[in-house]
């Protein structure tokens, strides 16, 4: 019997990944290409189909071998009403029926699904999490987000708004968040918030850091892999600004822990990129501070997919549907 | 058809509540009596038998009429080693077979499940939950915990240790737990916990209020409906101590629903019971802080099976194997 085909794209705000794959998430080729995101939904809906026409044409096949393709994107969906409702990482891309355009354009069943649940289901069956039924995926990076696979299935709960692990308030009298409250998660963890808290201490008078040169060297921009990069040559106050990022970080997936009792939380993005010497204070707190049986189950793990979680799971997700 | 027979007991620290029922809920008959916890488990054991026999007696059924028995307790039970690790509420019931004991006392199929899961199960099945499938119960007497109830199913995580609302930490630089961190939900918005911010509230020289002579009147002891009943007057003081109290629950069930975007929220337990004057600044909370769609398709509810939401539960999961 010949194996199904599909397509998989993760719509990024700053690229798109496309692939041509099986229903167990094996990848047989790939395009990627940045988003002209400021040129508007029409642009991008053209670059989409634009993606998937060089991989027909890389693998010599036709739309038509598709079964069917599937499309991941940072954003809240209304799976009631099958609208793409809010992009955060793209202007103009608000209640944008992408299933439904999608489909029309390519004349190919579609389906639509928030990326960090897709990459959470792409961890779950081929990555990170390969073989159990419990997980969660983390991602930090600009921002922090979750994606849920309890009892197997990607979780979404009511209306599909689970897993906005970001918004946790972790700290009630930090700073202000985006969404009007004080001390989410995102606010003290993630890699804006130790760009800030960087940019806080170097603005500091006789704070002697290593950040001060650098943010001289980059016109006074400092991210967090500058201060990841301080950091590892032995700045005293980078190692601060990372410690509390860990510590504000390392409650939010205790309190993950604790509530749901996951088998394996796996870490992914940007900030989590920074390996090992990341996940192992976190380790840490998870054994020291969540409930003893709680911690003693669950197993932190770096993601293993890396870009590809998005349309591996996508792959998946079609295959099982 | 004749209606399958079960019946359920709800094991708690100071009573135990056995009743015979069907596998939709309905509640036959049903006997109640205070635990002898301090006699230990054979004690103990021997009650549970003893309220199954008075059940027979008073439905003039015997225990061959019944298909299954299903027992509900507080603690930590271990699923693999089918144990019921240990009881916070009972001393000596450690690593307890429960399942296995009481089966072959009684010759018949026993199920044994957390207290939580059971009463979440119960309101979901015939209560405040009642045609949802994914709704939180949160409990909040003398401790705080949780039962999930997702896409219709107990969700019980990895090893059986999901729903540790309590000890979700939403106040970093707060009291000690009893689990050893700081700033557990649990050490701010429990019953335990208003009723030692009363406590320190007239132990503070100056403020003046109505606790200190209820205080007086119950030899220093003031306990969480003390506090109830002082803000009920107007007492101002016992007002600030539920406001606060209330505003860490508010910030556990906000992160709950950002995390899981449930339909409903249960809210039961004694200090629940105080009814809509403490739902009401919950759900407020909820509609002005957490993320608008998941605030906006959630319903904050109070219990509505009281007692019998545990036992509820086990009448329904037997009937569900």
């Amino acid at each position: 019997m010949k194996e199904k085909l599909y397509a998989a794209i993760d719509l990024g705000g700053t690229k798109i990944y496309a692939v041509l794959g099986d229903g167990k998430g094996s990848i047989l080729a790939g395009e990627l290409v940045a988003t002209k995101a400021a040129e508007g939904p029409p642009a991008v809906m053209e670059q989409l189909a634009q993606s998937l026409s060089v991989l027909m044409a890389k693998t010599s096949r036709r739309l038509s071998d598709l079964q069917a393709v599937g499309i991941c994107a940072a954003g809240f969906f209304d799976w009631q009403k099958k609208l793409l409702v809010h992009s955060p990482n793209m202007a103009g891309w608000d209640n944008v029926p992408l299933e439904q355009d999608l489909s029309e354009r390519l004349g190919l069943p579609v389906l639509a699904e928030n990326d960090a649940n897709a990459a959470a289901l792409g961890e779950a069956r081929c990555g990170a999490g390969r073989g159990v039924s419990d997980q969660v995926f983390v991602t930090v990076s600009t921002g922090i987000g979750a994606g849920l696979v309890l009892g197997g299935q990607i979780y979404r709960g009511a209306a599909g708004f689970a897993g906005e692990f970001g918004h946790m308030v972790v700290k009630t009298d930090g700073p202000v968040c985006g969404c009007g409250r004080r001390g989410c998660l995102e606010t003290v963890a993630s890699g804006t918030a130790i760009a800030r808290m960087a940019a806080a201490a170097v603005a500091q008078a006789g704070k002697e850091t290593m950040l001060s040169r650098i943010a001289e060297e980059n016109g006074g921009r400092l991210t967090a892999p500058h201060v990841f990069a301080a950091a590892e040559l032995g700045d005293y106050v980078a190692g601060e600004i990372l410690a509390e990022a860990s510590f504000y970080l390392g409650v939010g997936l205790v309190n993950i822990v604790n509530l749901l009792n996951p088998q394996v939380l796996v870490l992914g993005g940007g900030v989590a990129a920074a390996g090992e010497k990341f996940l192992q204070p976190l380790r840490e707190a998870i054994a020291l501070k969540a409930i003893p049986p709680a911690a003693e189950s669950c197993s932190l793990r770096g993601a293993e997919l890396g870009m590809a979680a998005g349309v591996t799971g996508m792959l998946c997700l079609l295959a099982e549907l």
